[in-house]
């Protein structure tokens, strides 16, 4: 038994135990003090989970999580519709916006092919991607570029080889972001100096 | 602006960041799980915390925080009514009932003096712990001896210190676990054995 305060905080400690970068210890020192500020914390902090719960859907056009769909990036007419960035997840487009580098769209992958993990391109948002390039319904027009910011590890690598062999046959540009992100590195970690200088020097696939 | 995926992710990575251990970046990390395993996570992190946010109250007899009241550990007939360890906060009781050694009740000051911080006697809950060693209705009858168990900082000896002479007065031995428990350390963070051993030894305050 962890806490001996009933079943509810067990279980809630157990939850927050799940979160990336939280342990039994932690999750306990989070959860006592969720409890000792009720008011300024709890009751909100269950309030924002319950509203992102009902509230968030993935894009149907690039597949990130927003409260809109299209979402607000799809939905900005100020932005390349011809310019499309592929990413793993949304942390690696929220790092993207970040560094305040890229006008184009996205595209989130929602993963990368990994045989060991059994991960084909069918689990992927692949077949989207190549309906964006060559012009849907949905994509708004057919794409000049693509830039795979993918990581580079070698599930990244593995799918942006994958990637740039599909698209190439679709007739779009490929390019990839420059060396200079770390090897073994996720975008998400990145300061924003480098993913800058990765974007300004991307590359032929 | 931290995730450019509408103003709800942007208020719960905000929230998640005030969690203790939690920045900015693991908040945004957190939010991302959350978002990724949406029914494994999300949906039942937000319940927990609804309910818990309902459900749990603080014991009227000890104020530990509890779905029940009187709480689980003050409803326990087997346990000695006439033994109260007094601690600081309730991870603290979370801490001394996961070394199994304690069979006594608890009381929780919820918080420590602190003359830098402007805590007085009165925004504790020390006159509650007085009318149980009296006993009064609540606290089911006089109490032998008040085991203090207060982290061995400075706050928490000038605490201490003032409760053994407010508790000798009132006619009740005061003893206080042993050293053992290490200088400037906080009992959420010991192993059980320390806990074991300081207890055993425990003395005369």
């Amino acid at each position: 038994m962890a806490a001996s305060a009933g079943p509810e905080i067990e279980r809630l400690i157990s939850l927050l135990a799940k979160l990336p970068g939280m342990g039994p210890r932690s999750a306990r020192r989070a959860a006592l003090a969720l409890l000792k500020r009720r008011e300024q914390l709890l009751v909100p902090l269950a309030a924002s989970l319950v509203e992102t719960a009902d509230k968030v859907v993935n894009c149907s056009v690039c597949g990130s999580p927003d409260t809109r769909d299209p979402c607000s990036v799809c939905s900005d007419q100020s932005r390349d519709n011809a310019l499309i960035c592929v990413v793993e997840e949304a942390g690696a487009l929220w790092a993207m916006e970040r560094s305040g580098a890229f006008r184009g769209k996205y595209h989130v992958l929602g993963g990368l092919l990994s045989a060991l993990d059994g991960v084909g391109p069918e689990q992927l948002r692949i077949a989207e991607l190549i309906g964006r390039v060559k012009g849907g319904e949905m994509g708004g027009g057919e794409a000049r570029e693509v830039v795979l910011a993918l990581p580079a590890t070698v599930d990244g690598q593995t799918t942006a080889h994958y990637l740039a062999e599909r698209l190439s046959a679709a007739g779009v540009q490929v390019t990839s972001l420059a060396r200079g992100v770390p090897v073994g590195g996720e975008l998400d970690w990145l300061d924003d100096g480098t993913i800058i200088q990765a974007l300004r020097a991307r590359r032929p696939a």
